[in-house]
C-alpha cells in the first residue's frame, strides 16, 4: 500500500462503527489482508467483522502497542472528520507511532508533514508521513477533453456525501474485471486513494484546478481501459460540497452516471445543528443530468443503493421500487452483488460508444482546425 | 492599498490592452489615484487612457526604473495568466523591484512568498511579497447560513469568465452608495481584493471549503449592509471553472442574480486550441436559476452587458433587445451608468426581503430546534 507492502494499524479510537469510521471500513472491505489490527479501546477484544460487518478476523485492540504486537508496521488514520483537522487526542498516538518507526498514513485536510513537531519526530526515527490528500503541483484547467474518449466514462453521483459512491465504483470494478473487461477505477478521495494506491483527493485541490486534475486522471486511466469508473464526491444539493461534485462532473465528462443513495436517509449530512431535507431521488437524478448537459450530456444508467438500514425483504423491495421509479437497474452492490449494475454499464458501453446512437457520444466542443462538430441532437 | 497607502507600478509588459491586462484595467478603473505608472515597453510614452480607455493621465513607461522615477513604491503584477504561473520574463522585474525595496503585490496562483529566491531577496531588502490569492487558514463548510440573512444578497453570474462580473458589482456598489444605501462589495478574485482591500480568491481555496469561505465573507458583509454584492467567478457552462461558480452560488445563497455577458462573444474562453460554443443567454440564466434552486432559489433581476465591441447605437439596441428577451432591466453599467440596474436591486430588496412575497425569502433548511420551515411555494 502506497509505495511498499504494509501491515497497517487502523486508528479508529472511539469510533469503530459502520457509520463513523468510513475510511477504516473502506480499507477493511477492500484490503483486509494488509490490516494487522484496528485500534479502538472501547471495542478491544472483538473482530472487525463483529464491529463493522467486514474485515473478517482482523482483531480490534486497545492501543498502538498492542497493534504493533499484532504485526503493524504502519499507522493509518481511519477517520475523516468534517473540517479535516487532526483530533487532539490522536496527536499523541501519531507521535508515538513515529517514535516506534511506523509510517503514518493520513487522509486529513491538515497535512501532518507540514506539522513541524511531527515532521521532526518522523525524521529522527526514519518514518514517513504520507498525506494522501496533498494535491499535485500541476495546475491544469479542464477543457472537456475527456468527452472525446472512446472509453465509456462512468461517474458515481449521489444524493449526499457518504452514501456509497466509492463503494459502488469499486464493486463495479471488481465485477467487470471478473468478467474480463478492461476497466479502471479513478480514486478521487482519501480512502479511494489508499485502496487504489493512486488518485487525487479532489476536495483538497484549489478550486480552479479541481476539474482539470480529474480530467488528467481520466485521460490517463482511459489508456488502459474501455470502461473508466470515476469515484464521485459530494452532492449537487449539498451547499458545502456541490462545487466539488460539479468539478468532477465537468472534469470527467462521463457519458454514463450511476446514481447512489442510502435508502432511508431523508436529510443531507450537515454540520451539527443544521438540517436540510434531501430532495426526492428523481430530482437528484434530474439535477445531475441537467448539470452534465451544460458541458457534455450524460445518462443515468443504474442506481446503486445502500440498504444497510433495512431488513432483507425490505431491501429487495426498495431496489425493485427504485428500478421502477427511475427506469434503470437498481440494486445494492455490496449486499446483492454488482451483476445487474455491471450489465447496465456493459450495455451502455455498446450504446454510447462513438458512432453509436446514444446522446452522450457527440462532443459539442471541438478542437480548432478539426472538422465542424455535428449538430447536437435535441 | 493592502495595509498602507501606496503608489503602485502596474506591470503589464507586452500586454497593456483592454483584453489582456484584466487586473491592470480593474485597478486603473477604480484606484487610479494610487497608480504611479504602467510598465509596458511596447506602449511607453502613451497614457493609460489611450491604451485601455481608463486611468486618465497615468503614464505608460518602458521599465521599472522609469516607474520608480514616476513615484512608484510598490510593484503590482497586472495580469492573471491561465494556469496562474509567473511568466519567466517577469521574474527578473520582480527581483529588481525587491532589490529597490518595493513591495510586490501578486494575484498569481503560484505564491511568490513561497519562492525561496524571491523570499530571500525580499527579506534582505525589507520588502514584502503580498500574495493576495493565498487562501485563509480556516476550513469552513458551507451550510446555507447566508440564506437566512435579512440583507439582500446579490451575486453576479456570467456566460463566461472575464465578461464583467466584478465590474458590474463594483459599479452597482458605487451607484447604490451614492444613493445613500448601506451596501457592501464582497471580493472573490485577485483584482477585486486589490480594489476592495479585502476578500478571498475563491479559486485558490481547496475545493471543499470554497463555498464555506464565501459564506463567511457574506455573513460578515451583511453586518454592515442591507445589500451585499458578491463578485461572481467562472461560469456554470465552463468545464474548467464551473465548480468555482457553483461554490459561489451555494456559499453566498443569493436571492437575486445579475446576469453578465460580453455582447458579441460566441465562444467560451478556453485553453489555446479548444473551442466551445457559448449557449444562448437565456440558457445561461436558466442554468444559474436551476442550480441556485438546489440550495436556495434565486431570481435574475437584471442583466449587465459589456458592449465595448459595439458602436453606441448598436450597444443601446443590444441592451434593449436583452431587456425584452430576459424580461429584466439590461444595460452596460460602465458605458451607460448603473442606474437602471441599481433600481432593479432596490426593487428586489423590497420584494424579496423576509416576510415579503418573493420566492427567494423562505429558507428550505432550518436550524434544529427552530420552528418548522413554512412549506415552499412552488
Amino acid at each position: 500500500m502506497l509505495g511498499r507492502p504494509r501491515r497497517v494499524a487502523l486508528l479508529a479510537e472511539q469510533c469503530f462503527h459502520p457509520r463513523d469510521a468510513k475510511t477504516a471500513v473502506g480499507i477493511l472491505r477492500y484490503r483486509a489482508p494488509e490490516v494487522a489490527a484496528v485500534i479502538d479501546s472501547t471495542r478491544a477484544g472483538s473482530t472487525a467483522q463483529q464491529c463493522v460487518g467486514c474485515g473478517g478476523a482482523v482483531p480490534v485492540v486497545g492501543d498502538l502497542d498492542a497493534a504493533v504486537r499484532a504485526g503493524a508496521d504502519s499507522l493509518l488514520l481511519g477517520i475523516a472528520p468534517q473540517g479535516g483537522g487532526l483530533p487532539e487526542q490522536w496527536r499523541d498516538v501519531v507521535r508515538r507511532a513515529l517514535e516506534l518507526g511506523l509510517d503514518v498514513i493520513s487522509g486529513l485536510h491538515v497535512f501532518l508533514g507540514d506539522d513541524p513537531e511531527l515532521a521532526r519526530v518522523a525524521g529522527a526515527h526514519g518514518a514517513l508521513l504520507l498525506d494522501v490528500r496533498r494535491p499535485p503541483a500541476e495546475r491544469p484547467i479542464a477543457a472537456r477533453r475527456a468527452a472525446a474518449l472512446e472509453a465509456l466514462v462512468v461517474l458515481t453521483v449521489g444524493s449526499d456525501c457518504n452514501v456509497g459512491k466509492m463503494t459502488a465504483a469499486l464493486e463495479l470494478e471488481r465485477e467487470l474485471r471478473a468478467r474480463g473487461r478492461r476497466v479502471a477505477f479513478v480514486a478521487t478521495g482519501q480512502t479511494g486513494i489508499m485502496i487504489a494506491d493512486h488518485g487525487v483527493a479532489i476536495d483538497a485541490v484549489a478550486a480552479d484546478f479541481a476539474a482539470g486534475v480529474i480530467e488528467r486522471l481520466v485521460l490517463e486511466a482511459a489508456r488502459r481501459a474501455d470502461i473508466v469508473l470515476v469515484e464521485g464526491q459530494g452532492a449537487l444539493h449539498h451547499p458545502g460540497y456541490s462545487g466539488v461534485a460539479l468539478s468532477l462532473l465537468h472534469g470527467a465528462c462521463p457519458a454514463a452516471l450511476v446514481l447512489c443513495h442510502w435508502e432511508g436517509r431523508t436529510e443531507l449530512r450537515m454540520a451539527e445543528g443544521e438540517v436540510f431535507p434531501m430532495p426526492p431521488l428523481r430530482e437528484v437524478r434530474a439535477a445531475a443530468e441537467q448539470a452534465a448537459a451544460w458541458v457534455r450530456p450524460a445518462a443515468t444508467v443504474a442506481a446503486a443503493l445502500n440498504t444497510v438500514d433495512l431488513e432483507e425483504p425490505a431491501a429487495r423491495e426498495a431496489c425493485a421500487r427504485r428500478a421502477r421509479e427511475l427506469g434503470v437497474p437498481a440494486g445494492d452492490p455490496v449486499r446483492f452483488g454488482a451483476g445487474p449494475l455491471a450489465d447496465a454499464l456493459v450495455e451502455a458501453r455498446e450504446r454510447l460508444r462513438p458512432g453509436g446512437s446514444g446522446r452522450g457520444s457527440r462532443p459539442r466542443g471541438r478542437r480548432r482546425g478539426s472538422a465542424p462538430a455535428a449538430k447536437e441532437s435535441p
